[in-house]
């Protein structure tokens, strides 16, 4: 096995079998779509016959989702039923056979898998910049267990520690206004609010129909559930991208191995 | 004037003119619809010229809406610029000619009338029967003044006292799951949640393109803060119909005269 690669940290000869797919003759660097897709595996091992599942949205959870289809076909899984977090991993879902079905069908959800863009030491995450979040958030809010899957350079110190943004979606309804408002919220924080473009020198839609600020911080906001609170009553938000206290594992892959960390537990385990 | 009316509440020629319209010749019950005009006309006074303001939605709005038509046309208003909490009120002021813009463009309102649904003690609102809730709240909290007006049925001890319900706006996707999850947020007051319901059978589609579901509550809910972010907390909850502590005065309209309510001043005065 690759030596950059700690085999302590793997649990499994399922999670092994991430890098028999990778195969590295010698020592190398591995690449960051190698990583998520460590991590993807790892995820699947919690995957049992008979559950329902939330599937996530963007390149880390894809490759999860790839995954299930595969022991799908293999026979390795059964009586799946997936939820899919976006118009996108639905079609994905559905060309890889997995059956599928909604919130209002299956109101609570055994496991759900998905990515983040950044994930703090107390589990806390920022998600959206697949522009699911708000589909997200209801699904893996629904979840008994959530398990989110990352490469090494998603952990941060806190909340905005990577630069990347904080999505706030909001209703177009003079969303200039808004975008003001949530600016002026955080601008503490040394903030910009940026209207998240999409095709054609529009805006992005979300599948709801709505807009995207991308909110630049750089400070650490502190009391995060306060500030959840805040952009929460502001009338034209509809969601955040802040997922507070919902994580139950994250997976990291990382140059040095697979750290499994467990909500109330900070110490890392293989 | 109508002995079934206070004179000592009427505090301006303004407000008796509303009732030369009723022209009501010997002593009568007024109507409801009559109630409401004279809180609108009563509100109207305080409007003035090169004001920026919100229009309300509603029977009792449009009362207002009609009566600033009607003073700029008359010269006694001049430079007034409107900015509509919904299409249809739109409609209504361009019909009047009355000058409109939006908040994009100005993002602070010097005074904004509309009507609510039910008013308590502390001069917290339901509004949104009409569906334009959220649009509404985002105008009316960026006002300098918010000016309520209603008839005297509007008044209830605690939110939901009127049997009337909470709206909350709510997005389509999987709306059965959000609303039971607002039922169930809200047992404990005795809550059914029920989906509004438009033309031809189909889900009644607020102008931002969301669904309402309307709260029927039976119990005072206490501290209504808490209440209002644990719903905006649901992530398929763009907003709700509780207006707390965002009125500056309340004009009602009844059979003994018309009070007005201030904000920190629950005493009544002409």
């Amino acid at each position: 096995m690759a030596l950059a690669y700690d085999p302590l940290f793997i649990s499994s000869d399922k999670a092994l079998s991430a890098f028999d797919v990778a195969s590295p003759p010698h020592p190398m660097i591995l690449t960051q779509d190698e990583l998520k897709r460590i991590a993807a595996y790892k995820a699947v091992e919690f995957v049992e016959s008979g559950m329902v599942l939330g599937l996530g949205t963007g390149s880390t959870a894809k490759h999860a989702v790839d995954r299930i289809g595969e022991l799908l076909r293999q026979g390795k899984l059964e009586n799946i039923v997936g939820i899919p977090t976006s118009k996108k991993t639905q079609e994905q879902a559905l060309s890889l056979g997995i059956p599928l079905s909604d919130l209002d069908a299956h109101p609570v959800i055994d496991l759900s898998i998905d990515g983040a863009d950044e994930v703090d030491p107390y589990l806390n995450l920022v998600k959206g910049r697949g522009g699911s979040l708000l589909r997200e958030k209801m699904i893996e809010g629904a979840s008994k267990k959530f398990v989110v899957i990352v490469d090494e350079s998603k952990m941060v110190k806190h909340i905005g520690g990577s630069k990347l943004a904080l999505p706030v979606e909001i209703v177009p309804f003079c969303w200039k206004f808004t975008a003001e408002k949530l600016r002026s919220l955080l601008e503490g924080y040394g903030c910009e609010a940026n209207l998240r473009m999409g095709e054609k020198g529009k805006p992005f839609v979300t599948d709801n129909g709505n807009y995207i600020v991308d909110m630049h911080l750089e400070e650490d906001m502190g009391d995060l559930g306060a500030v959840s609170d805040a952009i929460l009553r502001l009338p034209g938000v509809v969601e955040h991208g802040m997922f507070l206290d919902m994580a139950s594992t994250v997976i990291i892959a990382g140059e040095l191995g697979v750290k499994i960390k467990n909500k109330q537990h900070t110490n890392s385990s293989s």
